[in-house]
């Protein structure tokens, strides 16, 4: 019996990939002077997952990689002012409105008076609190976990705190490596709803099964029934 | 009869702001050339405040007002590699070893027994997450939270959480804003222990009374049984 549903955030609930994308590709373009598109992308994901160990995830850090990534593109001659137009990208990107993904709303709606709802999201904790809170979603979760990092460990922990056991939980998402793969590590279910950019780092080239895949938070009620029926019949 | 105490972690449990100070100087050097000093101290403070709404807490913060303020203050004219090694500077007090302060260690051993011990610290998730680690301080304490601002309605939260009346709870800390004021503001106790440095922001004029001073953690295990015995006198 699955009693309890957590919900990634970035591209689950809100737009978020989308606008890293956007950034990217007008970085690209302040940079076009100097070297060609592809070795600026090439480049910057490197600098991105060489940082990911100092900065962990969030726009901050991108920012910065973006920075060194624009330092050692031009071997040092990008001009200050060119540096300035990367901190004023960066910044409208934390201004950047909030929107939601379609079917999200109505979906939580109809989930809510059957399941305990979680939020489970991972990144920088000052902005991930600014986005919950211009979401207007938070009054919908029981609980709000902002993590650094979502690894077996992550959930299981999660799950412990509050007494949830790994079968009735289900996790919501659209990161494979994320959202997916850990929980059914630790026994949990997990239902993938792809989002239409994953940033390279999200990428895995297996994702395996033994989850279900959506293409809009709109089926999740469906599927809910589905599982819950197949789980009744498997005991 | 106070039964928790809560410990604030930058600056009363490991070093922090000697890590910036030093930085600071190392920043104000590299654009001496560029701008007197005091001028780059002044556009320091005003950019990082400027930039808290959108950046919050923390070394990435700091890295991305330090790179600001060298475009500003330079009018443009800061090199790539000055950029370059401003990144460096960041890097590295991502990096610098954790250094706890004295007396922190045999305080937490005396006071374990008796009461329950929480760390309450603010900043970067990701940053915060790898200090406590780095510490070697976790075990010692029963619940650890990270939050992005150290407001009254931060400490409600958690002491509801935690079930803890705010009359059974102190707050040890540095900070006269972020430790003490809000604590006393919502009826607990708090005790002040100064770091030798304290940021521009985190300063106040005025910092009142209703609270205890000590030079070191290790006053606290002595000044807590004066606190139990006044406590009960109150009664």
């Amino acid at each position: 019996m699955i009693d309890t549903i957590a919900f990634d955030g970035d591209d689950t609930l809100w737009h978020n990939e989308s606008i890293f994308d956007m950034t990217q590709g007008r970085f690209r373009q302040l940079l076009l002077p100097y070297v060609p598109a592809e070795e600026v992308d090439r480049l910057l994901l490197e600098t991105e997952r060489r940082n990911l160990r100092l900065f962990g995830y969030g726009i901050k850090g991108f920012i910065l990689s973006m920075i060194e990534t624009a330092v050692e593109v031009t071997g040092q001659r990008v001009s200050a002012r060119d540096i300035q137009t990367i901190l004023d990208f960066g910044k409208a990107m934390l201004e950047h409105p909030v929107e939601l993904i379609d079917g999200v709303v109505e979906a939580l709606d109809r989930l809510s008076p059957g399941y305990r709802l979680l939020l489970i999201t991972k990144g920088d904790l000052f902005d991930q609190e600014s986005k919950i809170a211009r979401s207007g979603l938070a009054e919908r979760f029981e609980r709000i976990e902002i993590v650094s990092e979502k690894d077996p460990e992550t959930y299981r922990r999660i799950l412990v705190r509050h007494g949830v056991p790994a079968e009735r939980f289900v996790m919501v998402g659209n990161s494979v490596r994320s959202d997916i793969l850990p929980v059914l590590e630790i026994g949990g279910h997990a239902v993938h709803i792809p989002y239409h950019i994953t940033w390279g780092h999200e990428q895995v080239e297996e994702p395996g099964d033994g989850f279900r895949t959506l293409e809009s938070a709109a089926g999740l009620p469906g599927l809910l029934e589905q599982l819950q029926v197949s789980a009744s019949i498997s005991r």
